[in-house]
């Protein structure tokens, strides 16, 4: 039979059915989607491949699903690191999203995101900014899948100036990318302290009827715990599920300083979990209890956040970072095993998006979204549980290839699809603009 | 005047004095050492050299200085993860140390370790394990700096037996490289609960004849702490005190759980402290309070252990789940700011292993040990902060270029003093030999 493109990998982690490994088989991809994951030797016998591609000593995982970014943040990457937190969002965020955060800043910043992002292994992200549609627009141009966040937030930006017009311009953007193969899209309100009841509760009912997840900073830090007593005479997650918000549909990002109590809401509630470790570690927004969380049934996916709080977009540094965090928090070197935190980055992170039937992990039928990893340098050698070495000592740069609905976007680790060089000294220029003000 | 090479970069970030960062500036090197350190334009003018090498869009730093390995357990990298502590050390690691830990596996194991520091910066490494006249070889034949951990324990190994053949194998391991240029020794007592008084008297007696420097694991665990309790009747940081052995000359590894008055005792004795942040993680050791030992005056170190337990030997990698993590332990997003962090990584290294006269920093009249990263990739652009970038979004692969004592040892990402190529694939038979045991 022929078929559009053979894979043939030493070998393929498909992360479900359970946490098996197939040793020399191959994928083979058609229409965009995997047509077949079978043995090397029988895919040679089998299919007759428009394109070949032989990786002998590479992994071939589900393409990873970062499921927390700001995007376009990335041109703020560095800009003001190392500061208390109220400082580093009131002082410079917020006045650089002030001055900056209009579509050409968007555009640029995307892209710089994107091609670390592809470069990187990521296949899907899962955004929160302004100005979606652009996002939107740099994603399906790209390639990537993308999940667009239709951001909701009390104050006045220039996106948007008010909740009336947040939430038409948010059915606008739905609307606009509904053909659009790769763009899904989620509302996104901002955070329990930045969106008031009244926003939330017309939110909830759009978003049912448009059958889309809800994607929100839920508990990042105890200021917002507090703050939250004081407005609303209880803590956020008790507020959300008041106003119906903690369900299924929803992806809560961070969750740190989760009591036991709150733990068990979450876990019955069906809301998924985005942990994004490096973020929380570097604002000193408190730990989140992944291995409780898991362990309490809780879908837990994975995440880096902006640029601005991490700084990278590097969903195998955010693997390791979360493997060995969730083990130090825990107090249990055995918490947070390779094969969970991969699919935590890959299978669950789909669910969370609502994604699972399309993507997250390698199994017939599914989009052909695939990363492979290069396990023969020797910063990975030997090679003794692939997935020990692709969570605890593979690199981005050990990203050899990635195919997002079968286009191959990066070969021989090149973005293909997008003019890197061109976007990395457009990224530099507007560093030069903001920095200099 | 001539000189034998003259670097030109982007930006050279010397460490000391201060936490400068010098625009377009260029290094000049001459019989292996830091000739001149002075703006590229007068560079030029003023020298005329062998080789001329030109960075634009790199940072010049100090070689990363790794301050606690254990090289030839790259072998055992994988091996062995996601387990408990004694589960790990007892079934698995103890087991294949018995089994494989033999001259050729300390020589082939320290050759992968070797090339993985070298490809991602690392210019000094501070080592303990058995063999290490066969690690000292290695490394001086690669051109590494090296310190070299005259290993003490009271159990017999495939290296020595007893007590006392430990320690004379000590002072000829100690005599036979005394004239090697880049190899250094030092005294590595491994732990309190495996060393007893006895052996660590004679050996304090002897380090202090030598004049070197004693490596030593030091509260890596509660466990350690509660079985010296219930043995010696104290913890260990005062069995240690008592035994004379908490000094300038101490180099303390891991230091987890000190309680305020033990911080207090480090830092009146002058001893330093290594911190090894991903290994203490993964094995669920305790948490080090870095910015509270800083704040008290303690020198800290940056090292990554041995890869059984990280599972890399990537100081860049190191240096940002430092600079995270001590912000998540402090609850202060301002703790362990990039500079600090650089300067673990580099000059207070060099000051732990009595070695700052020589190395850890730009400075004229120091040996020429300095690593090239490439921050013109779009995972480091914009560039607000160099240093910034450095620890918080560049990876091992935009090291560049990386000299030892005046000698390229990578150039263009390659090192070209070793055969990767050939390490490389030993390395994965080693893995199917003890695999498949």
């Amino acid at each position: 039979m022929q078929v559009e493109s053979l894979i043939n990998a030493r070998w393929v982690i498909p992360v479900e059915p359970g946490h098996e490994i197939l040793d020399f088989h191959s994928i083979a991809i058609d229409q965009g989607r995997i047509h077949a994951i079978l043995p090397t030797s029988e895919a040679r016998e089998q299919f007759i491949a428009q394109r070949t591609v032989d990786l002998p000593r590479h992994a071939l995982i589900p393409g990873l699903i970062n499921a927390h970014t700001h995007a376009a943040m990335s041109l703020f990457r560095g800009l003001a690191d190392d500061l208390p937190l109220m400082d580093w969002l009131q002082q410079h965020i917020w006045p650089a999203e002030a001055r900056w955060a209009h579509e050409e800043f968007i555009a640029d910043g995307t892209r710089l995101a994107v091609a670390e992002m592809l470069r990187s292994g990521t296949t899907c992200f899962n955004d929160m900014y302004f100005f979606p549609d652009v996002t939107a627009k740099v994603a399906a141009q790209a390639g990537i899948r993308s999940v667009i966040g239709l951001i909701l937030i009390d104050f006045p930006s220039a996106w948007a100036e008010d909740t009336d017009t947040y939430l038409s311009k948010a059915v606008e953007v739905h609307d606009q990318f509904r053909n659009e193969p790769l763009v899904n899209t989620a509302f996104a309100p901002h955070a329990p302290y930045s969106v008031s009841d009244e926003p939330l509760q017309r939110m909830l009912v759009m978003a049912n009827e448009l059958d889309i997840p809800i994607h929100m900073h839920v508990h990042e830090s105890g200021e917002e715990i507090r703050q939250g007593i004081e407005k609303h005479g209880c803590r956020p997650i008790e507020r959300l599920q008041t106003l119906n918000l903690l369900g299924p549909s929803l992806a809560a990002v961070h969750m740190t300083l989760l009591n036991d109590e709150e733990m068990v809401r979450v876990a019955d509630s069906g809301a998924s979990v985005v942990h994004c470790p490096e973020s929380n570690l570097k604002l000193a927004s408190g730990f989140c209890q992944v291995q409780r969380l898991l362990d309490a049934g809780v879908n837990v996916a994975l995440g880096t956040d902006g640029a601005a709080s991490n700084n990278d977009l590097d969903m195998l540094g955010e693997m390791h970072t979360a493997a060995l965090l969730g083990k130090g928090v825990a107090n249990d070197p055995s918490a947070l095993p390779a094969e969970q935190v991969l699919q935590m980055a890959t299978l669950n992170g789909a669910l969370a998006l609502g994604l699972a039937e399309e993507t997250g992990s390698l199994v017939v039928g599914k989009a052909a979204d695939i990363t492979a990893i290069d396990l023969g340098q020797p910063q990975t050698q030997p090679v003794y549980h692939p997935v020990s070495q692709i969570v605890y000592a593979a690199g981005r740069e050990q990203v050899s290839d990635v195919w997002v609905a079968g286009q191959r976007l990066v070969s021989n680790s090149r973005v293909n699809c997008m003019d890197v060089q061109g976007i990395t000294l457009n990224a530099a220029r507007w560093g030069q603009r903001i920095g200099s003000e």
